[in-house]
């Protein structure tokens, strides 16, 4: 199989992943069933759905796809069976989403890059949807935005991620390895945000006059 | 009258019901009449606009029917001048929603079904369509998303009348029918659950290990 | 220079400032760099994306602009050195947010009336690509949305300026000047608002049976 055949993937990959995470925050909120399904379709599918809507790409890439809603919904009732044998439920959620960011991230730079979209728009592709599925659940589920952790390589990673993919390209690499070297690149950043503490300096307001 | 006949109502009972949850969303934040109005707005037409933009509907629903946002405005006003007669806004945003909920989401699969998509994707218009222009009043009105009440069969009123439509369908009954059924279906879930306290069991995390 | 000719500088000037409010709001999260980039982006382009896509106008405006997005990015990096330097942040978001208000309303009744639709979606068009990217912005960075603060004269502004901009029209003003004139009439009530307590009468719950 060549790199090339790879691409398909992400998207369920990502979406895959991103429902899980939906699912959990549905456990934390003590949901049914059917509202483990909203969240996990509702994070699974929401930013290529933004990325698809401000791209023109109407209708949006599930609606001929069935088969991810299913794959959300499985995913939803896996995690509705099983979550309570997690240690903790919110540890996975960040650990899950940090993968799932790493695979949506060039799924976003792979559409924009096929759309011929200028690289800056590319990188915004990218952020937007690696972030926005997750930034959804948090908004609907109450919970803090991970976007608004300090300093912890959240969209930094994304960022990062998409502006290696632009630069593996510049440098004459294939697009499938230039959309690994990205999710590398997010996942690395993201997994030393939080496990090793990696940051970037944050700003801090200081006293006035001084 | 013809029962097909009945089906292009659906968007403009919708729009109006979802603008007066708006409306006492906005009386609960004491906001001035163009307050009220902006919420009767955002509620009244999210859902259908969200649906429309997906399926690539554009420009959505509402661009060639201004009549629709002179509805909104109208219920807007109303509300802002006898909101106070009400022994409790917060139970009759409930119960208004409850009905709004049954008329969006067979707007909302009345629609998907026009545009020839899959099952799977019919039945997810039917519940976006329902919930997000509530979802996005409590969201910008600092209220608790009703998605997120536990158990309350919210969510699930809706997804069961969605499937009860492709039900009717399947089994022979014409497209009008099917949606009467579809709304019947959401309003008695949703109601059942309001009223009578109808639960689906909801996740309970264990303590590890038991 | 005509008066037109300032008509295309309303989106740069729109989108700039709001920038500003989300870079901002960046630094009361105590963010880093690329989490100001995020907010000024979403803030700067959050209203004018959300109009596009309900007029039917994809790609969205930035797509095919990139140096949008170079001016939001620099406008976070601006003010992540420079925001510790303001006495009050809060006061600063809500003065150029209220600048912003007034040149994104006009922004947003200049395509409107370029698309030639009635003049109800007009005035919604003024008032959604005026308050959304601010309403986004609060929504993600847990924000209190200015919608919600009592009888400020928020939306009361936007919808005075898109109303203003069509009775000028109907006068037989130009479109530069109509445009001009709604955004005078957005910060007058705005600042009105803000600096000197001008108030619409806002809805109060009087106790039952009084």
């Amino acid at each position: 199989m060549s790199v090339e055949a790879l691409v398909p993937l992400l998207d369920y990959a990502s979406v895959l992943v991103f429902a899980l995470t939906g699912a959990l925050v549905a456990s934390r909120g003590q949901l049914d069933v059917v509202g483990f399904i909203f969240f996990a379709t509702l994070t699974g599918i929401g930013g290529g759905t933004l990325r698809d809507l401000v791209l023109g790409r109407a209708p949006v890439f599930w609606v001929g796809r069935p088969e991810l809603l299913l794959l959300t919904a499985g995913a939803a009732i896996v995690v509705f069976f099983t979550a309570h044998r997690l240690e903790s439920r919110y540890r996975a959620i960040l650990w899950l989403d940090a993968f799932a960011l790493a695979v949506a991230v060039p799924a976003g730079v792979g559409v924009a890059l096929e759309t011929g979209v200028s690289p800056v728009v590319t990188v915004l592709m990218g952020v937007m949807t690696g972030t926005f599925g997750g930034l959804m659940r948090d908004v609907v589920g109450n919970e803090v935005p991970l976007v608004l952790k300090q300093g912890e390589l959240y969209v930094t990673a994304a960022f990062g991620g998409a502006v290696a993919a632009l630069l593996l390209l510049a440098l004459g690499a294939g697009r499938g390895w230039a959309l690994i070297g990205c999710a590398a690149v997010v996942l690395l950043l993201r997994a030393g945000g939080l496990g090793f503490g990696w940051r970037l300096p944050v700003y801090k307001a200081r006293p006035p006059r001084m």
